[in-house]
């Protein structure tokens, strides 16, 4: 009998396991507890309960309002709703979409660009604000695009695939001296890649409305938060009954949300310590890998502006989708870079919107770690890639 | 110790036990693979293929094509896909709303009339076709409203309140008859209460496109599945990567749509036998309910138009809203209307739009029973009731 040995998972932006202790109390509504929350018999109500308890959970963690914490499928509705359901709101209240403005960078999460890119078709004008080299937004060019017509600024707290923390308290005050005395743009943070590894109360962030997914801080797949605070209206993109305040229809995915409840508070409660040790990990790792990897460059921020678990590196002469599977062969977990921005080739966005280099975001390796990761693991992994570099090193020579 | 007598549950249209081979089915992916979907390593890969098993599954049970299954939240959100990214693929093919006419009965699911009403802002024209008093569409009334604009016709195949079989089929002739030669509407059914009871194939029904909520047939909450045929187009209403061919973006519910295959051919593969054995209880249910509660009326058809787990009546000089905490408290779960109709007070609207009695519609009791119920249970039911019944008009006299 052959002893697999166990997965090296580094693919934590993409997806994460469930949290055990989520999963329990999940159970009880995937078997005994399967009435209809907006049912009222016993069994309706006890459901209603349990959302309402996951609820009050995450607004507790966020210190907001329970009534200000909506669940959805997922971050990319939470996304959708946000952008959508705010702008329609202003619609709704009487303003033109033409004399809209929505500014955004050129590094964001597609459930952001793909919804920007649909509310300029109703006339909503989107600006994208350049990135710097580490993929942080310049404060001063921001400034310099935020007119009378702007309304939203959507950015994602983490990029899921460099892991660069923005700036968003700084965007805010940037925003409250701008707007001094009259309404200001709402602040929207895309929060997907944040709760396992920073704080996420909105008044620490300086933010009008957060988004997650819950099945990236190891909660189940399938749900997503839109936490939206006053005044911050947000209609409906989806018609139906009257669930969660008539914003958001549908019966609730009773199971999920209860999942998302429990892993929120453990994502939040512990990310403090978590960041540390998985921070300590990866700079370890990333010392090796360069020692390893001669050709080898780091995309994205070196320093606290990083996000702890991320590692995404550029291996210029290698088709680094290759080296994914390669790394596969070996147990290990990787991606080139967002799923949501396909499995297949292509290059990175993000990385080319950063540096502007054809061959170095064609050639991204997104390295993300959860916290059992080991400086053992990341040395493993780093192992294989550099066999793999140097076979292909020697292919090349045999071709040319 | 007390205990206990087992739960009689009579609100199988609001929700229904998620069956316990598509929960061990689920399992594996709520603890062990967690891995993107979209990821290309291993982990992805086996995440991808449970997912497009759980397609072919149910494409096989709807003999349709892998690629006319698509996978969503819920059947709330399939009906708002199916609705607005149909008139939206029209749009962007040149059409303008103004010139389009939706049609539609008075006794659709919020999700359908939420979604009509709000594609009638566009521009969209949409015309209600009165039911009769069974609740069933007239087809000479139908086809009297259909004009060279109707570019769609909504209709659910069974009625979440009153359980009224619609005659699809016969609607699907008279739109082969009337538009013979020129394009004609597409026709859209909202499934969600069938595939318990009905047959579901596409091309039985004669539907172009076929909601679902895996919820509502013993599969877990959270997860619809929409089924278009060509030449029904439809553009995404959600914006984001490129999941489910780009028209459903975001991170798939991998567990919910691995429990929505095992539900779906397990639902569709035994429903003439199971149909026959609640049909039965209902009916000796009926009989004895009508027996013993002389108010009593039945609201939809009495016949074989009628879904075989559906019990509707009206007790018109009782609050059947307490009636139903009333059933709550002797272990009995039942229902006033449809649940996402919300759980308040107010008359059930298609109840009114079927009799236009006022009183009747303010009365209604709805119970949907499971395969599990006896006709014991039904007496049980019937008792208790009568027995308020008898109290409330014990009060009455009371009090006047």
């Amino acid at each position: 009998m052959s002893s697999q040995p166990p997965l090296i998972y580094l693919d934590y932006a993409a997806a994460t396991p469930l949290l055990p202790e989520a999963y329990k109390a999940m159970v009880p509504w995937l078997t005994t507890e399967y009435a209809n929350p907006s049912a009222i018999h016993s069994g309706g109500v006890r459901a209603r309960a349990a959302i309402e308890a996951a609820r009050q959970k995450i607004a507790r963690v966020l210190a907001v309002r329970t009534s200000e914490v909506m669940f959805t499928s997922g971050g990319t509705e939470s996304n959708n709703l946000a952008i959508k359901g705010y702008l329609q709101s202003l619609h709704a209240s009487g303003r033109a979409y033409t004399t809209m403005e929505v500014l955004t960078t050129a590094t964001e999460h597609p459930s952001v660009t793909e919804t920007l890119a649909e509310v300029s078709t109703w006339g909503v004008r989107v600006v994208t604000v350049p990135v710097d080299g580490d993929g942080i937004i310049p404060l001063a060019a921001f400034k310099d695009e935020l007119t009378d017509q702007t309304v939203l600024c959507v950015l994602a707290y983490v990029n899921s695939e460099v892991g660069t923390i923005q700036p968003i308290r700084s965007i805010r005050r940037v925003l409250d001296e701008r707007y001094r005395g009259v309404t200001r743009p709402m602040l929207l943070v895309d929060g997907a890649q944040a709760p396992l590894w920073l704080p996420c109360q909105l008044t620490t962030l300086g933010a009008d409305a957060v988004t997650f997914d819950v099945g990236k801080f190891c909660g189940p797949k399938g749900v997503g938060v839109l936490v939206a605070r006053s005044p911050m209206v947000i209609r409906p993109v989806i018609g139906g009954g009257g669930q969660e305040q008539g914003i958001r229809p549908g019966t609730e995915n009773v199971a999920g949300i209860v999942g998302a409840g429990v892993a929120f508070e453990w994502a939040q409660t512990g990310y403090v310590e978590r960041a540390d040790i998985v921070r300590a990990v990866r700079d370890e790792g990333l010392v090796y890998c360069l020692g390893q990897l001669p050709d080898c460059v780091v995309n994205g921020a070196a320093d606290e502006r990083r996000v702890a678990n991320n590692l995404n590196i550029s291996l210029p002469s290698v088709d680094t989708e290759y080296a994914v599977v390669v790394l596969d062969a070996h147990g290990i977990a990787a991606s080139t870079k967002s799923a949501c921005a396909g499995a297949g080739g292509g290059r990175s966005t993000v990385v080319f919107a950063m540096t502007g280099d054809h061959a170095r975001s064609a050639a991204t390796l997104r390295l993300t770690l959860g916290p059992d990761v080991t400086r053992d693991d990341l040395v493993r992994t780093t192992e294989v890639l550099r066999r793999h570099c140097m076979q292909m090193a020697v292919l090349r020579q045999d071709n040319y």
